[in-house]
Parts: structure tokens; sequence; C-alpha cells
């Protein structure tokens, strides 16, 4: 075996589309001695990570829990558990990430009608009334919330009620929004979501937080066909995450990043939710009004605050500015992605990255780097 | 919100069926600091992982990387990706993963022939060798290294030959038997194989090593279907996992429990494999002497190093042996699993909790425990 080096990873500050820096809090946590997963010290660290995570939703959902994987496990675990081959659904694309529901639906054996719009703009109320109107047989309609690809937030609200009217589902992605932007999911009548633990909650990569409601519960119980996958069936998962005092074993779950995860929550409930929105609406402003001063120019509608998506001038080779934040100025943004490559910048403000220090480190950097090119 | 407690796990010693107790070292390594999933001193540490992966599996598979989920993802990307919808396989069932190999295959659409001996047995090569002739249309043989429900060690010897005759693949679950029982993939002609990290490799659950031969790759990519899952479908992961410099973004990887899994791959290389194996094996007859001196009786015909299954004595409530265990000792131990509930222990010898201290521990613990009760 040849030597391995002792690992000694850089203090990156992270400012892409995810993962975000960590606080040493949260590294701390998730250093702490593992526990067994059917240890009661253990579950009640996992009950109190599932509360909290109803807190941060906006939700009363019982069925409110970590998935075991990253963000797109979690988009996975709301499309194979709701969708049934040969279930009509609409899914609403304006970038990767609704490109992905697609495929992810299609999967599953759903007969999926795509509503796009051009990349970087977001859904009307009346575009998806009009879809609905369109395919009365479609049972579920995809939505991102917060489009990484793009940088594009899409207002949920007034949804639920057409979609409901029509007895269909909204299922939500939140991957870059919880935490960040404000989202009720039970005011807004959202029926699944899923989302990441490493963007907005400012934890590792490695959990998908989700939430299913009681509509969608039901939906949930009437399938006539088992869930295509054994790892994200939630009918089996149920008994293990909202099974009281007698757990049933599924799979072990990554007790570490639980306990990463559960120090995540508090830190963002010791914050307060309206304030840390506030933080990243603030942040967000002063980090545009930068940018823009640098001629750079935001290609979405509506910008997410926690995702800002900027034009790379003519004539600047992208990658190379990204390369030379990272080495000579231990700092990661985003390049573009999808039809974006090679055309965009992707500069995350989420959670602990998202402050006024960061933003001027950020701005200087981006500077003197455009000075030399 | 409520007021949460400050995280404080006990520092438990871990000797039930997984988690394993994991050391000081490799608690540090998942606590680093966080990197982006596509920051170039992350895709090295990744590459020596997945070196490392490769030299414990002993095995040159280019195609050999941690899995973004536990042990049972590993499963089921083993098997979704080598099964296509109509496809007859042959599963060997003598406990509760082999049960669950079966139903993840029949979730991916295979007819299953199901081979089953008692709990507790394993299978012999006349066995296998007359299942394969039974069924001259199986593609694919499942069976599983090291039956964690009943602590069977399936020897693995010989078993490629009869099956590659045949044209079929062999596909292995090794969750407790890599990093503690010899497990050697290309001696062994293994097709593909699933492990976990928080068995014999002493890290924090949350990634499964896969490891797939060139012959499970012809087979995949002669696939007429999309994979079912998007999350786990390896014609995507490989463009990260083995792309060179241009590695394609698919999902965040979960960063600090990859430095978990290198560190602890690190440990195992400097301890030597053989070298671990014989502690295995020394420690397993060291606890199997003290046991049995007890008392107390091995279930499986061919007991694993790894995993000691004992029958509980008449008369004695198992449930709270292991919650005196747990309470009055902090050592957790597992309790029988499937048709073994209440009536068996389930003792872990794995990794760092595969000592002689720790077995002198439990063995005095247990005996107290008993001359109580």
């Amino acid at each position: 075996m040849a030597t391995i080096a002792s690992l000694n990873p850089r203090e990156r500050l992270l400012m892409g589309p995810g993962p975000s820096t960590v606080p040493q809090r949260i590294l701390q946590a998730i250093g702490a001695p593992t526990l067994g997963h059917l240890d009661p010290q253990y579950i009640e660290y996992l009950d109190e990570t599932c509360q909290m995570l109803r807190e941060v939703y906006q939700t009363e959902n019982l069925l409110t829990f970590p998935v075991s994987g990253t963000g797109m496990a979690g988009m996975e675990a709301v499309v194979v558990n709701l969708v049934e081959p040969g279930d009509e659904v609409i899914v609403c694309i304006n970038g990767v990430f609704g490109g992905r529901m697609k495929d992810n639906m299609e999967r599953a054996g759903a007969t999926v009608h795509a509503l796009e719009v051009p990349w970087g703009e977001t859904f009307s109320q009346e575009e998806i009334a009009a879809a609905v109107q369109k395919h009365p047989r479609a049972k579920l309609l995809g939505i991102v919330h917060a489009e990484t690809s793009t940088g594009a937030h899409q207002d949920l609200t007034g949804l639920a009620e057409i979609l409901h009217d029509a007895k269909m589902l909204l299922a939500v992605d939140a991957v870059t929004s919880l935490g960040g932007h404000e989202l009720k999911v039970d005011a807004w009548g959202i029926d699944a979501v899923y989302s990441g633990t490493q963007k907005c909650l400012a934890c590792p990569p490695g959990l998908s937080p989700v939430s299913f409601s009681p509509r969608a519960i039901e939906k949930m119980d009437a399938r006539k066909s088992k869930v295509q996958s054994w790892y994200l069936d939630v009918s089996l998962l149920k008994n293990y995450y909202m099974g009281g005092a007698g757990r049933a074993y599924h799979h072990t779950a990554p007790i570490n990043m639980v306990y990463a995860l559960r120090e995540a929550l508090t830190i963002v409930l010791e914050e307060g939710l309206e304030n840390r929105v506030a933080r990243h609406r603030e942040m967000h402003l002063l980090l545009r009004g930068g940018l823009e001063r640098l001629g750079l120019e935001y290609i979405p509608q509506k910008s997410l605050y926690t995702l800002n998506c900027v034009s790379v001038p003519n004539g600047i080779d992208e990658a190379a500015i990204r390369r030379q934040l990272l080495t000579d100025y231990d700092i990661e943004i985003g390049g573009g992605l999808g039809i974006f490559a090679g055309k965009a910048w992707r500069i995350g403000l989420m959670g602990h990255s998202a402050t006024r220090r960061n933003i001027n480190t950020l701005l200087s950097a981006i500077e003197r780097c455009l000075e030399i090119k």
C-alpha cells in the first residue's frame, strides 16, 4: 500500500451551489461518539430532529424525517412513493432539477406532461391552472421552489388550491430554499417536499429531509403496487421513523449525520426562521448590489436569495476565474449547469456562508480576478 | 421552540450487529472542514478512498466506489443495475438478508427462484450447481457471505466457476464481512458486491462500498431499459466516480462520510488485511470459548468471526438482559431478527470492537447479568 497522507482539507469558503460552509459547532456534533440506531438515546435525538424538521418546514405532518441519502434521494423518495406505473403527472421544467424530476417520474412508470418555460423564468398560477385543465387525469404536479441551476425563485402560493380542486397533489423541490427562504408547507398546502442538508441548513451533505401531508399518505396507502425502491419505501420506513416505543429495524440510519442535522436545526431555530430568512434576503441584496457594480447581470427574472446566478461577461474564461478564486483565495463558487455551462456563475449565500464578511471577501476577490484577466 | 439539550451521546461499547465502535481517529476525520464535491482536493481524497476500497476488496475492478447510502442502498444499487424486468435470477435465502435480496429483485421486476435452507445453515456447491441446472434461464445468483441475522458464514469459493460456466453472474452481500473476513473479489470471481461502513470497517454508517466486475459492466452496458433508480444508476454515477479530470456532477456526495471512510480504510491497510482477519478470528475464538463456558450455544453451523449468534437460555428474558447491559454497563449487543426474535443474541466482533479487553468486559458483564436474573 502506498502511504496515504493525513486528512487535512483546506478551510474553503463555500459560496457555490452547495455544500455551504459548515460551522464548527456542527463539525463537532458530527464527530460525537456513534450510538446504535436502536439505542434509546439515539431514538430521542432522532425524534428531536424530526420535531425540529417539522418546525423548520412549518408543518404538523407526522411523516417528516431525513431520508438516508442526499437531496436527490429525497426527490426519488417522493417520486417512487407517490407515483404508480401508469399515473399521469405534470412536471414544471425551467432548469436542471425540473428535468431530473421528469426523469425520476418516468423511471417510476409515470406518463409525464412537461410544462416548460425558458430557463431562468418561473411559472404563473394561470399557466399551471391551464395545464391542470389540459390534463384532467393527472394526479400530481411537481415543481421546483428554488431552481439551483438558474437561481429562479418560484412563488408557490395559490398552487395548492388549483391542484386540490382537481384532486391533484403538490410535490415540491425545496433543496435550496429550506432554512433560507420562506417555506410554509402546511399554509401553502404542499403534499410532499424534499430538501438537502448541505444548503441553507449549513450541514454536511448526506441526508434529505422530507415531509408528506395526510393527503399524500392517503395516496400511498391506496397503492396497488409495491414501491419500486425497497430502500426508500415509506410504508416500511415509517415503522422506524414514526414507530413510537417499538421501532422496527429497516436500515442502519447514518447516525453521525443525524447528529449534525440535529445541531444544524438547533442553530436554525435559535436564530429564528423569520430572522434567518430576513438575513438571507439582506445578504442577497448586499451581494446583488456589489455584483451589479462590477457589471455582472443576474440571469433569472426573480432571483433566489440563496443562489445568485449571473452571466459571465463576454471574453472571460469562467472556469479560469473559478480556479483562481479557489487556488488564490480559497473561495468556491459554482459554474453554470446544463445549457448555462460556461456562461454563468452560481454564487451561493446559504446558511453560515451568508454573512457580510463573506460577501465583502468574495466581491473583492472577484474584482481582483476580473481586473487581472 | 422547546430548548434542545446539547448533544452528548454516551460512549457505548458497540458489540451488536452494527454499528461497531468508531475509533477516535475516524471521529476526528468525519469532523474535518467540508470541501465542495468537485473540489480537486476532495476528488483526490475520493480517488484515494476508491483505490483503498479496491485493496480491501482485493479487486482490480475500476468500478469500485461508495454508494451514497447505507448498506441496504448498496444492495439495491447492485440489484437495480444488474436486473432488468423479466430477468430470471436465483437468490439463496438462509436469513433476513437473503429474503431482502429477493424482495429487492422482485421490485426490480425479476422472476426470483428462491433457494432456501434453514436459518443458520449455509449452501453447498452441490446445492447451488443443482439450482443452476434447474433454472437454465437464470442470469444471476445472489448470495449472502455473512448473514447478519444468523451469524452464518457462507463459503464462496468455487461458486463463480459454476455460475460463469452457465453464463450467470455472482452477486454477493458482504456487509458484515468486508474488513473482518477473507473476501477475495477477483480470486473468487465475484461480479458484484456491496458492504457497509459501520461493521468491520469501524466507520459510522452512511456509505455502502460496492464493486462491479467487467462481466457485470457488460451486462449493464447491454441493458434495454433504464435503471429504475436515478439515484443509484451506475451508468450515470460512473461519470462522477470514474470520470478522470472532468467529473460530471450527479449528486452531492456525502463529503464528511467519505473523509471517515478514507480514514477507516487507511487504518485497515495499516493493520494489514491478513492481520486484521487473523485478529477477528482470534477474538472470535476467545469470545466463543467464554460464551460456551457460560453455557451459551452458537446457532449457526459455521459461525462468522464478526457476528456471534447464540441461543438465549430457556426462561431468560433476552430483552431485559440487553437493557441491563446497556444501562448498567454501556454495552450494546443485538437481539434476534426475524424468526430468531426473542430467541437469540447477536454479538458483534467487528473492527475496533474486536479486542481482548472488550471481550473480557462483555463476558464479565453477561455473567453478572445472568447470575442476577
